[in-house]
């Protein structure tokens, strides 16, 4: 085999999959597709609103933690993937229009217009993927759940029309592995970083932990286990359904754009 | 004023009080002192077990944080402050013969001995100025109060004789000061590093956070505290004591080893 051929391409499994997304060979959602690879939340906004939002994201790093932001009109984002294309790379879209959703999809080439500027947003699955590795075991993952996420009493810091209550996700473990999951995703601030709360969910307005606002159903809390919450991805979306632009495109819950960026590249240290 | 004056050593707040304390200038404890400064536990043991308590310090590092090791016979820590001499430069020692103290005295000169080995141990000073630095506040401290510290019902890892449980040190403070001061101290492990443990006392044996076993009275704990736990250094020294060696010289509790080094050195960030 000539040392020239390119391996590197070829092999690269976000790659394949966004390649099979786009020719609608895989139809469904991303998790635990492409393991290693930086999965991100999407917001796809009108230039009339693109700056407020962008300010947003900007005020609020841990809810939203931008991985990069599109050029007006522009459905590529070469720094996350040479050959992304918005418009057919996510398996599912939904499309809004003045705050109510006109159409689910898996192509919005149709709705793509001059001036909507993309925000690929840090998603929890790079930090999950990262905490395994540092040895702390996830009960949701275990039990197969989607991780129970929370409306907070916290507010996030308004820009413009957007403005909201932060959503967190709480994952309950063992202090040991709470110290060690602090130290960890710290290293990760572009997607979500460290926790925001750890210990008493009534102090950020959480009554009770059994029922979650999002999500799966919480894992059970075992003698002294600690509830530990992280600023989550669900932030920005309903920060963006309540201010209902008048146009707005997100990806479907779990449908997520896959990156050539590694999570270990996140990594800070 | 010439270019050559030695101001750095003229000035240098350490090597100040050192000289104070070898004079008897200065013959209190050094809590407050040289601030920015590092200041270090001391054990002094014959070689009949300077190893297997170095191999205990190395097992154990997080109560136990070897700041240098001195070379047997040798009262000189070079690389602690070019001018320390062991002998005279704490301004308290104890003295303990078969594990019984025998004298208290600010000179060890005539105590001092061909096969002395000395182990100056991180203390946690200086994770606690890092702290106030980085905006976490410390009850104790505001109450003039010395750290309340609890024997753990957890087992340090043996080496030879010496062998015994975790003592740690509590600060209690709020979710976000919590998640803070993990990161902070993190950055100091030679200076015990990150908690130990955050949360729940029982956890590690602690039935109530009121009755602290060495150190000052703990700070109340007001709505949605935590308690935070770091590994502390009288662990050694209680480790030291119920190993009754022939020969033993701590610090007077406060009576610390001011060195040359500065505690933002000791950061591995």
């Amino acid at each position: 085999m000539p040392d020239s051929t390119p391996l590197a391409n070829a092999e690269n499994p976000a790659r394949t999959l966004r390649r099979a997304i786009r020719s609608n060979d895989h139809t469904t959602h991303t998790s635990g597709q492409a393991p290693g690879f930086v999965q991100a939340n999407m917001a796809i906004l009108p230039a009339d609103c693109a700056r407020e939002f962008l300010t947003f994201c900007q005020l609020n790093p841990k809810p939203c933690p931008l991985l990069a932001v599109g050029n007006a009109g522009d459905p590529y984002l070469p720094t996350l993937g040479e050959d992304i294309d918005l418009r057919t790379d996510l398996p599912g879209y939904r499309v809004f229009v003045d705050g109510a959703e006109v159409d689910r999809t898996d192509d919005i080439t149709s709705y793509w217009r001059d001036d909507l500027v993309s925000f690929p947003l840090g998603c929890s699955y790079s930090f999950e993927e990262a905490l395994l590795l540092g040895g702390v075991p996830l009960k949701h993952i275990q039990h197969g759940e989607r991780v129970a996420t929370y409306v907070t009493n916290i507010d996030t810091t308004p820009s413009g029309r957007f403005h909201g209550k932060l959503v967190v996700s709480m994952r309950p473990m063992k202090a040991a592995d709470a110290i060690r999951a602090i130290q960890i995703t710290t290293r990760f601030p572009n997607v979500h970083g460290a926790p925001v709360h750890i210990g008493h969910p009534e102090a950020i307005g959480i009554d009770d932990l059994a029922y979650q606002h999002f999500g799966g159903a919480p894992p059970r809390m075992d003698d002294h286990d600690i509830p530990v919450f992280w600023a989550c991805g669900v932030t920005p979306q309903i920060v963006t359904e309540a201010t209902k632009p008048s146009f707005c495109i997100t990806h479907q819950a779990g449908h997520m754009l896959v990156t050539d960026l590694k999570n270990s590249q996140l990594s800070i240290l």
